[in-house]
């Protein structure tokens, strides 16, 4: 008999080219597509209670594997209930694999290993390369990845097969096969080995999730292909990847940030349609819209919540920081086309005195509002594929948003 | 023609001895008494929006002078509406003088001048009252007092003038004289030339505020018993601040801990019954209770929220430290009686796992958990005084609470 599928998709309207609204169904409840994940590293999306994030029209939480099998435990959030029931959010939630925090923070190779960061250039890449893949933080082999703790430096390993156990635990209505995250820095020849490497343990991911009938009938797995910034890499695994059960896919790892939405179209053109696809690490309103314009219908990122936390705000004019002397006497909202909790009940003049003054309802104040950008401009997207008003919509917002540079 | 007062006070119920109940009715609504006030030191309650601090039953906030004048400065909030408009509180404010705050963070004698913190004894002494009195950062003169901010060190001076316009710019419904807050070491020939200072002062900030009518019939000005330790002093005080044209008191400065509500007695067996009374910084069940049978009306302390950001819990059998390794795998909530947002939605594990993380909603959660149980235990005194039950209250309350040390 065959097992009914924890999730399903089913694709309300297409755009010419890719792009598609849609709609996910979950076993904790439905998420409209293209949907803005928000992040909640250690089972709470800091600064936040699951009712601000519910109420800024949040529909899906993401919690880090690696964060929450160090801090406290994920056999503390499996006697907890999961981690959705933990933290006393009772939406859809997901969990990535772990992979991206034990090569970035594992291996210290810190702001180079952002997926969409610039990265450097010259005659010592290949050294520098080396030097991360040897790194003393982590060690890759065929089987797994044995890291030290960034917390205290205590040695563990991370496997696919350990990585689904993990994920089991933590509970999530969607998680992500264990997959090898490569520095954009590697070169060629590293990221066809590690991209296949990511491919058998994409397997063994799915031998172990499928393993447990109980589980895997209740969490969702989605396959992440890597591929580095190479078109026929990130192909053959689309391909790949595509060819194997997966309920959904992650697009992960290193791109140039120019040529993201590039490489986001030559993946989703070959991934099966009817799955649901989530981009992740992605969090700046044009990278939203090549994300959707390309076939991604989700998307997370900790950016909204950390600039949040330290006054640099998005508004429909671009982002301002509100430590800057200029909001001190500004009586006027955030962004009065904003309809966030922030905006309707606070100044400028308010929000520059609690990040002056270093008062923690800042950290609240400026990551309800950055959410509710990001959530917003998904819902607006999404509306724009039902009416077939998407490329007015995204013409008209990237135009003001960039006219305006960070003041 | 005789001026509208801006507040009403009016008793409901007296028990035996000093104690009662009433309603305290400000400009921006009621307040049933006893009440635990809830300090809001920068214009916002440290953690919590608005929402929260209504939604666990707070009825007033109070924010502080001395603060709001250095950062974001009184012209701001003036021109925003006040400070419960500038932080979207719309329920009664009060303001403190700035005395305490110039006095303690002022001079820097730090913890020592903790109205009611143990104080050091012995030959030093006088010494030590000396080096206090003659401190570098605050100077005192008939005048007023020459300080500097503890944030840049600049030179600022508070009379009783600057003081009342200053809180007319802040806006609150009820606001303070200005008083000379002395360190529970000065001696008696000190705190009686304080004190007597602290009396001319007052009528100073009486006639301050009654020379401009438009605030005087919107804010309503609170005199401040001063006097140290001495009973012949508190009495005097409270005679002579009695006798002036206040719309209420606080009682303020240093006391022993162990006979604060006996000297809180003297004051109020002479202070004018018809008026409210608020004991300026008691925050601790105990001693709630003796200031509730003593005949105080209103009590403020930061301890509640300060404590709950640290991890330190009220719960009826004592306080117990949410950091300690006994609650990791403890998924029980903190107080299974208490009725507030994180016991309804959170267990001690949770509670125990974002301390322990750091996270930012571990404050939020800490401190509407030590709100909720000051105002629910001021509810249930002023239900207990309404029904004549206020000796069993305390009894029964007192014997579990102190049964457990700190965990």
């Amino acid at each position: 008999m065959k097992q009914r599928k924890p999730i399903s998709f089913k694709i309300e309207k297409k755009m010419a080219g890719l792009g598609r609204a849609g709609i996910l169904i979950t076993p904790h409840g439905e998420i409209k597509t293209p949907a803005f994940v928000t992040v909640g590293t250690k089972a709470t999306v800091k600064a936040l209670t699951p009712e601000m994030v519910s109420a800024l029209g949040a529909q899906v939480v993401l919690a880090n594997t690696y964060h929450l099998y160090l801090e406290p435990g994920d056999e503390i959030v499996r006697d907890a209930g999961g981690f959705g029931k933990f933290m006393n959010w009772h939406g859809p939630t997901m969990t990535d694999s772990g992979g991206f925090q034990v090569f970035s923070l594992g291996v210290a190779f810190g702001s180079k290993v952002g997926k969409l960061s610039k990265v450097p250039q010259g005659e010592n890449e290949e050294a520098f390369v080396v030097e991360e893949q040897s790194g003393r933080l982590a060690k890759i082999d065929e089987g797994g990845v044995t890291f030290k703790s960034y917390k205290d430096g205590s040695e563990h390993r991370f496997t696919p097969e350990r990585s689904m156990e993990i994920q089991h635990n933590l509970g999530a209505d969607m998680i992500f096969a264990f997959d090898e995250c490569t520095s954009p820095a590697a070169p060629y020849e590293y990221q066809k080995e590690a991209m296949e490497r990511t491919h058998r343990w994409a397997q063994r991911s799915l031998d172990a999730h499928h393993a447990n009938d109980e589980v895997s009938s209740k969490q969702g797995l989605l396959g992440v292909v890597q591929g580095g910034r190479h078109r026929e890499l990130r192909e053959e695994s689309a391909r790949v990847l595509g060819a194997m059960d997966f309920d959904g896919y992650g697009i992960g790892g290193s791109f140039d940030k120019d040529d993201m939405t590039t490489a986001v179209g030559w993946v989703n053109a070959i991934l099966p349609e009817e799955k649901p696809r989530h981009l992740l690490g992605i969090g700046e309103p044009e990278d939203l819209f090549g994300a959707v314009e390309n076939g991604c219908d989700l998307f997370d990122c900790v950016a909204p919540t950390r600039t949040g936390r330290n006054g640099t705000l998005h508004t429909r004019d671009g982002k301002i920081n509100m430590r800057n002397a200029q909001f001190v006497r500004d009586f006027t909202v955030v962004d009065k086309e904003c309809d966030c909790y922030t905006c309707k009940n606070y100044t400028r003049a308010y929000l520059a005195h609690l990040f002056r003054s270093d008062e923690m309802l800042a950290g609240t104040l400026g990551s309800i509002h950055n959410l509710r950008f990001l959530v917003s401009l998904s819902e607006k997207m999404r509306e724009a594929i039902l009416s077939g008003t998407f490329e007015i919509l995204k013409e008209e917002f990237l135009e003001r948003y960039r006219k305006t540079v960070e003041r």
